[in-house]
């Protein structure tokens, strides 16, 4: 019934390896081993703090004053995750396949800006790209029993892709036509400086964010206005019933799966289906 | 199964065209063909590229220094979609019916602005009209894959059209209430100046928008505010509510509508199914 | 199928009165005659321009030039409803019940502030009330098609009513606990005057309207206020899901109503059903 | 049917009291005799009437002229929890365990404030600890008819926890990487002064309160923003549609789970049916 089975990716299927990378590999790459759950904990530790260094080190404030003690955290975590790219590199079955996945990618990421941050100073924003190092703990995610649950939740996404795109194409549609409507109508005087402005206060307006940094002055443009707050509160009704059409629709998948014809094997039954319905043959339950 | 087969506008039926006639109304009409979907591309990317002339155009400091490019690229433009017109005229069917068609009057304001600027110069804001071209690509969607979605978007919307009404209704009266209501309550002091400003509030606040430009100020104001947004808040549910039972209905017709055993007359089998579920006789389909 | 049946209210229920009154009665009360749709449409237009005046008399500027013309319109409108009122004392079955009405004292509050204005002046802001007219065109859509939708809508929010109190009890825990610890954090400086103010702040917040006329500026505020959007953000579900869920429910009954068992005569089975559920009879679909 | 069931906490079960306690226990604590429900009224009367005089405290101008009124009323509701504080503990079967449970410390903290105060006068921010009364209220709910209500709406929450906590991360991801995407594009001049402050704005430009305190002026940073915005207009339907499905199986649950035909074995039969829908053989209940 559960999915739970050992994950492992396309970058450590294969030949098998000698025994000491082996059991590096499985508390490296795995969680099933006591040895790979407390690596996974300690990672995830890391990041963390890692993420918390970064962000309190962008506050001016804390910048002037613990500028040496934020530097030498920074360092620390940078050595540890080189240090875990290494081993990473060392116990993959295929080390070049790992570099190049989308996990490889982020890994390097996570280091990279620092070593740079060194030969260059000067590139503070460019550190900014350490945040990514959020994305790692996706990887034990990856592993975990929740996995189940962003599937469902991932499929019923992807099942209602066309219909979001239909949705997304007539929204985008009416914010261009009606901020248009509007730069005509408010003119600069309002803060509608141009088209491109306008469509950004028609997006800001239908989404039901209203910033309220733009807003319309004139009798005629507020009435316009209330028109697309009533259009967004209305068709924010569209992406929300999909959604839930399509997760009902999974659940019920879900609930079919366990019958299966003991004549053709077919699955997917109705709940009170009392006959197999692609053979005719009678169900067991 | 799908619905996808050649779909041809009502001013596109009738008798046969000349042979070259024909395959040109295949070529700028259609999208069956290679040259079909070519044009089509073309088209597309042709509308996209317009349109970012004319946002750009609508930029102060861009106008300023790239105003001769820009005009280039408007009048291109405009000879480009002018051809293209005149294209659809020569091969259409029925080219007066065509021109009156809702995609006829798009295809021609989306060139008259121009020429009208040149007879007539002042009309900057005329020319954001051009906007309008963005609907031209809805054409091209017509004949899409996406048809059937945006298909039975639109049923589930024209099937709680009723349902949406009375809500809107509703929702109208309660803004308008409460819009005189803090008119008497709050006052032009904290810019509630007349009624239709104050029901422009209630409809910025009811829809959750919350710009923020008028806010209540006395106690006896904020807390009838407070009413208002928890209304809003909570009544969201009702559009959302109504189009999640109208799109799972018309999810489920879908399904079992069509099919009812020959032999027990049991309806609401799958779409897949061969037999009846209740009785194992083979359906007929 | 449909519920579309002459309707009358409690005060229209007697007695049959003499000819003149009865057909009076039918052209003012009733909507089945020509004479009496055509007393409703007149009556819309009517409710509708009154509305208007009285808006636009709000408006400072429009004030100023047309106050002549718009007092004019206002006593137009003013002794026309004081004539349909009087006409449907003359003409209904019980004048005594209808003026207790919630009608008859909505009709009354249309034209009483404008007789009172004139005793007392200086009175402006209580003209305001005059707005309640529009609940008047209320009594005409209960006579209408929309009934029925509005029925089911009505049935679904009183059948969820429990579950929205406990919802929003919750709601406003939420918001006052929340209020008075974000007056504790952010104290004055950043607004948070009191806390009621706060607690105004956090209903603003809670469902998402945001203001911004106060602001948390603190770093823990500004994390409490975090906390509070994402869990407004979330709990818009619980409104949503709950009247989803009874509008699907009241749609299944719909469903189910129209087979009716031949043996014992109870209804509401399910479609798929072949026997009665309540007598074992077989059902005759 | 209905779970209506005298329910008492876990510190008022074992050993039976003296007969005064147990009839003073049954007024505290229960709600079934008359004295119970007049001692429960009271006590929300009370409760409410004290927030009301913690709040208007707070309110700076009230303060200044009605303080030692306030101060007495504070100090009368003080007495009287102290009161039934005392009271309860007499009368409860297991003192020790309700001083350590969740409603003794709320119980606890309602009085403790006052006390406190006037050992340590210039607390006056702590006295919004008061405001937990309000906790209080829900003791009595507890007992409510509206305790089913209720816990359909906290099972649907709990079994859709999962999920939801899924869904969070991935939201908390999201502000995280554009928060600092945001400080890197917008930087302080636009009020993005560090990443924490961005997070913030990202947090509330993504749920759609959007305070406008903070707001890119950047065209980079506006496209940037447009893109958060849809993106959290686009996925409130998740959590939406994630309650939705699961308050409608919780539904379909109550109805049908507990009945199988004894003869034919189909199960999803009605709550109130007594014949098998598929083969008309009688139920079992």
């Amino acid at each position: 019934m559960t999915r739970k089975r050992k994950q492992t990716s396309h970058y450590n299927q294969g030949a098998s390896l000698p025994v000491w990378r082996e059991s590096l590999n499985q508390i490296v790459f795995g969680s099933e081993s006591r040895a790979g759950r407390a690596f996974d904990i300690v990672l995830i530790v890391a990041i963390l703090l890692s993420i918390g260094t970064v962000m309190l080190d962008s506050v001016e404030a804390l910048h002037k004053h613990y500028a040496s003690s934020l530097l030498l955290a920074e360092w620390f975590f940078t050595v540890l995750f080189t240090g875990e790219y290494l081993l990473r590199l060392v116990c993959v079955r295929r080390p070049w396949l790992y570099v190049r996945s989308f996990f490889g990618i982020i890994d390097l990421l996570s280091i990279l800006p620092t070593y740079i941050g060194l030969l260059m100073p000067g590139v503070e924003y460019m550190l900014a790209l350490r945040i990514l190092r959020l994305l790692r703990i996706f990887r034990i995610l990856k592993l975990s029993e929740y996995l189940q649950e962003a599937h469902i939740l991932m499929d019923a996404l992807a099942n209602s892709f066309r219909k979001i795109t239909v949705f997304l194409y007539v929204v985008l549609t009416l914010v261009v036509v009606f901020g248009a409507l509007m730069y005509v109508v408010e003119g600069s005087a309002s803060g509608f400086t141009s088209i491109p402005t306008s469509v950004y206060w028609a997006i800001v307006t239908i989404t039901t964010v209203g910033y309220g940094d733009i807003a319309p002055k004139t009798p005629l443009g507020q009435m316009i206005a209330s028109a697309i707050m009533i259009m967004g509160y209305g068709i924010i009704a569209v992406p929300t019933g999909i959604y839930s059409a399509e997760l009902m629709k999974s659940r019920k998948q879900d609930k079919t799966d366990n019958q299966a014809c003991p004549d053709c094997g077919a699955a997917g039954h109705d709940f009170d289906a009392a006959y197999c319905k692609h053979c005719g043959h009678p169900l067991d339950e």
